[in-house]
């Protein structure tokens, strides 16, 4: 994890806040999601171990300093610039949602307050953290949704952008509620399930599927899961009826997997394997899972690869990542953007669930006036992380309880009413009276 | 790089060729995209580099050999198996499409010949790896051609999925014609331009437009971009207007670009400054900078991000990598799938390009039969690096020039007749004879 991963302006700014003599000012930056892109009716916040290892970690190479010293977008910076950059680190404070969280436009998902260049340089490795993991999350939550208790695995490594983004593509997933994924480093890196038995290679190296059906029988017993369609589905199915136990179940990878299954199901239960599951694969989503499950198909798990692993209908978040807060020899200045289409309210937030609805207000609210539960939670104070962060599972059982007491009407695949996100009264007021100030600049 | 990124059914399967003794078996697979995504008239190959790099260092850490085996779907599979893996290294062939190069729908862009279980456990990480820069680079070359010469800047490492896929979307970017990107631990890597000078934040930071163009003005000298929308575009115009030279130009990241670009263009020219250009972020994509430049909006130059490093249209390519060949003990063996939807054309194959079409034949074909270029180079031998890969501007160069030569048509945004891309008669012969042979086992 380089500092040098980030945009370059970060450091042109960080030169110029150093030379500005800005070193010494603590700004508060709030990462969030404009918009829940179309048909999401909630986000599922993740990425945060990541982000807090990122922060931890945070530091340039000699390599990198004098790769900066370079460019000519360095020409005129004074060395002692350099200097600083070399003994940078995150000595900030991160606040952030806990992993799983259901999460809505406009509320911060994370939130950093630090020394004006640290909070700055951070931005672009914190949004692209959270925010392709909490994409994944949130696809992955929407399928588990739609297969009513059936196992949902991530299998999109292959399609993922990049192999890094595989691997945390599957620990993504995991943390929406997937059963696992077939991401091996994921699964040893993260600790979650991780699944696989073989794929059509399998039986082509073998010239005959009957040859390649014992041999894998052989090596993998009770978890023999047989891919019965590289020639013929149906075929493919006898073949597997045939051979009997030890079994787990066969895939069906291509066709129509919905008349395909009831066939291959009557084929396995004649043949006494009651107990055998079918798996399904092929360019699923949580709309032909829906379909399946609503149909009363015989499908008893899926795996979803690519539209999983690159949220391939909403590839992107409309996510940001604001000041709203800077403080300057102890005083507090609140910061906002008044662009045409792209406004941000000021102040540093806390967010209240309550039954039902969300209510967003400054941090320094008195909390007492909010009976809901406060969700941003301190990770990292002083540098230091102060919350040990969770092991995977129980990160998804938190967050399969908390998209259960979300309004019904969210858990629906298709748009309804939004859920209820209110800015408090004060937060308003913040924001107009900023508005106020600033009009003189802009006539 | 570690060979444990894989799916995890590349380990069983692996395992199980270990125990069915075809440890000696050659494989040849091929990586090939099944269509072009509407509408896309053709993809630009990338991320060599990158595979070759993986290829090269390829082997397994003790600990994940440890994981390994503490798996369930490893219980039955003997210790040697283990041992093998531990000294694992890729020592077979990889041939490929240099990047940059124009290739459609079944061309393969790159050609494993290795032993079987080298040749499988590589397919997640090298898919992943090929398929999303091909992707970026493809998205950039449609940019650049929109642009019409205007320059375009990478600018979408926020919008990454993961950062790492933002290093590699400024690296894919570039191949495909743009000319930098915002990545400054991209520039680093591979030597490509970075740009970037400052975001709203420091507008913000200063509270005053002005004092904050007038540090910007003295960190950046000539290279100075006043990002003027942060609280209104007009007067942030005639404020940099005011400040005069040194500038570079200034930036609108907000409202009516078309427009906003036409009235700042007026104030600056007013002001004497008729060097200083406007450059144009916001979510852009090829659409929108064609449209500005048909309708000769004095906008000088493009930033494009998240469109561009997550190919948001089309974020995902029906990209596969299946076994063609296999030789066994001496004797090859053709091979092919042909279920439903997802039929494959056996033999290991090249690309001829002609004026205007491409000829694909099995690779022993006699290239004199095809006057032809043929595209696909030997890039690794017996797990040796036997052709330099060339600097990103020779790949940058020699794309654009190819991108240039071909049919006309092709460089339009909108779908057009598709290139003609022909399989030699002794390809099909092979399927069909391969089809034949396997009939009985699929009735």
């Amino acid at each position: 994890m380089s500092a040098l991963n980030t945009d370059l302006y970060q450091l042109t700014m960080a030169a110029g806040y150093f030379v500005e003599r800005k070193t010494d000012e603590i700004a508060t930056f709030e990462l969030s999601v404009r918009r829940l892109p179309e048909p999401r009716n909630f986000l599922v916040a993740a990425g945060l171990a990541q982000a807090v290892e990122y922060l931890r970690d945070l530091k340039f190479q000699p390599e990198e300093i004098d790769y900066l010293r370079s460019l000519a977008q360095f020409r005129h910076t004074p060395p002692e610039f350099f200097d600083f950059l070399r003994k940078l680190r995150f000595t900030g404070d991160l606040f952030a949602l806990p992993e799983g969280t259901p999460v809505f436009a406009n509320e911060p998902i994370a939130i950093v307050r630090a020394p004006l260049i640290e909070a700055q340089l951070v931005e672009t490795y914190l949004l692209s953290t959270f925010v392709f993991q909490t994409m994944v999350a949130s696809k992955a939550a929407r399928c588990v949704l739609a297969a009513e208790g059936r196992p949902i695995v991530e299998f999109g490594s292959r399609r993922a952008h990049s192999p890094g983004a595989g691997i945390l593509a599957g620990r993504a997933a995991f943390v929406g509620g997937c059963s696992g994924t077939s991401n091996a480093e994921a699964g040893l890196r993260f600790d979650i399930p991780v699944f696989g038995t073989a794929a059509h290679s399998w039986t082509m190296a073998f010239g005959d599927e009957e040859r390649s059906f014992r041999a894998l029988q052989k090596l993998l017993g009770e978890s023999t899961v047989f891919l019965i369609d590289t020639y013929d589905t149906i075929a493919g199915a006898h073949l597997a009826a045939e051979l009997g136990r030890p079994i787990w179940g066969v895939r069906l990878d291509s066709g129509n997997l919905g008349e395909l299954a009831k066939e291959v199901r009557r084929i396995l239960d004649d043949a006494g394997l009651r107990g055998a599951k079918i798996f399904a694969t092929n360019d699923l989503d949580e709309y032909r899972v829906a379909e399946f499950v609503k149909a009363g198909v015989p499908i008893d798990a899926f795996g979803v690869g690519t539209q999983l692993a690159t949220s391939a209908d909403a590839p992107a978040l409309s996510a940001v990542y604001k000041m709203v807060e800077l403080k300057r020899d102890g005083e507090v200045f609140y910061t906002a953007k008044f662009s045409a289409d792209k406004s941000t309210l000021p102040g540093a937030k806390q967010i209240y669930r309550y039954a039902g609805r969300d209510v967003v207000a400054h941090y320094s609210e008195c909390s007492d006036e909010f009976k809901g539960e406060p969700l941003l939670r301190p990770i990292i104070v002083g540098g230091e992380l102060v919350e040990n962060l969770p092991a995977m599972v129980s990160i998804q059982k938190r967050s399969q309880t908390m998209i259960a007491t979300l309004p019904e009407r969210l858990r629906e695949l298709g748009n309804v009413e939004p859920y209820s996100v209110e800015m408090s009264p004060r937060l308003l007021a913040m924001a107009q009276s900023l508005r106020d100030e600033m009009q003189p600049a802009r006539t």
